[in-house]
């Protein structure tokens, strides 16, 4: 079995930023710069924001935080947006998603500069990618795109199961495996919530990607051998054990799993840190 | 065997477009207006054209034809878009494919203003449609769904085979079948010129939606018994025994298919009849 080790590939792709940055720099311009609007205080979200700043530190990228009280309104919300739109400091910003129930999610990331969408949520640049024209891909499954390229996986006629038609994972990755390329041109499945017999379709599929939220759901017995299995799960399963009182699970039963699979994701330290890494990349092309 | 008759669904949403027009009329509201742009003279282009161009006439829609020679440059061919765009009078346009050569379609269609876009090819409305958002959806797919929708096929937890993934039938459709609500929730499979194993993937579908531009390729032994077949395929074909020469030919072999389906869209009179009502809905809808 050969572990994806997204925490390496994720670090000589941030190391490729980085060498991009000091080259600008070099040439008397302006490192990249990602902002990100945060409203309300959710604790996950403030995980994954520091996370992002921190990120943006190491590769010489300026950052800028923009908080807003949960209390504030669609409309001074869009307000703040059509600012990061026309300001041209700022290169690329994510909306730190979800945001609070009285504003329209949808009418928020219309609202976003496509050219600036570094998340890749915007329509516009979905359309893009889905038609195989170039765009900013959506952080999670361009790193698994990356994971792939790098370890270099042959996916050419391959059967592929996405589990889950998230709009943030499972849907685009339905679309990237199956698009025209070398890293592409998969018979892909889409499953999802009203699937049937899933157990019977892990077992058929060459490359599967999970993307459920069910905590080691997938077993020995319900994949081929030496198969593709790409874990995007993040469950927090309580463990009073440790220090925090739990542990982060993947949707694949690893142990198991690793005995029979090619290729497999750990998590951690598998699409997390890729994903990550992406949206730096995104960042650094809405630069140049 | 139900035979999913597109020419007498189409006729009875032409019917319904036909009456909404009226509606405006009595109030002194100008009727929807489809306006198309032609470059050379493609034989299949122009009856393709003339076809929408009288159907527009059924419905008492204004249509508007702006013809051009093949040697038009890209740049003066959007500039004519840019006067439709911002033109008060036109609801909604088209531009039909393929055009020559030194011309970069998808730069042309990017250039169309996506509230007119009526064919649902410009990427923001591609990008809503995969996010599942109200938006312009492609003619043939959408079509495709309304007789789905009209013979109340079931469809939740179906596994859905699509064969063909082009912009502008198979991969909408994949989408389609996979989105959330009352006809999709499909366990959708897209299949492709890279696939293998075709007849393995279609003996086990639900449904198959088959736009592969093979004549007559899908048999009888290929089905499932009491699946949905929905042939997508117009190829001519030679025969010197009628006076224009060829016969069209679909991608499923009628005859035998029949008699092992339960739902079967003709070739003519399917999914060809569809399209247009469509068109003629996306254009209503453009107006309204």
């Amino acid at each position: 079995m050969i572990l994806l080790d997204g925490k390496k590939i994720s670090d000589e792709i941030k190391s490729e930023i980085k060498v991009s940055v000091e080259k600008l720099i070099r040439k008397k311009e302006r490192p990249p710069h990602l902002a990100a609007i945060l409203v309300g205080d959710d604790g996950a979200s403030l995980t994954y924001i520091a996370s992002k700043i921190r990120s943006c530190d190491q590769v010489g990228f300026k950052s800028s935080l923009f908080r807003y009280n949960s209390d504030i309104s669609e409309n001074d919300l869009i307000k703040k947006i059509e600012d990061l739109n026309i300001n041209r400091e700022i290169d690329g910003f994510i909306v730190q998603l979800p945001l609070p129930k009285h504003i329209n999610e949808q009418k928020v990331l219309l609202s976003i500069d496509p050219r600036k969408d570094v998340d890749g949520f915007h329509p516009t640049n979905f359309g893009k990618m889905a038609l195989g024209l170039k765009s900013f891909i959506p952080a999670t499954p361009y790193g698994i795109m990356k994971l792939i390229e790098k370890y270099d996986i042959e996916t050419e006629g391959k059967s592929c199961l996405v589990v889950g038609r998230s709009n943030i994972v499972g849907r685009p990755m339905s679309i990237l495996m199956s698009l025209r390329g070398r890293y592409g041109n998969s018979t892909v499945t889409l499953a999802h919530s009203k699937s049937k017999n899933l157990a019977e379709l892990t077992k058929k599929a060459d490359i599967i990607i999970m993307a459920l939220g069910i905590p080691e759901f997938l077993k020995y017995d319900m994949i081929k051998k030496d198969s593709t299995i790409i874990d995007v799960g993040i469950t927090r399963v309580e463990d009073k054990s440790k220090r925090r009182g739990y542990v982060i699970k993947g949707d694949v039963d690893f142990d198991s799993v690793s005995k029979k699979a090619k290729f497999l994701t750990p998590v951690p330290g598998g699409v997390g840190p890729m994903t990550i890494a992406m949206l730096l990349q995104n960042t650094l092309d809405a630069r140049l």
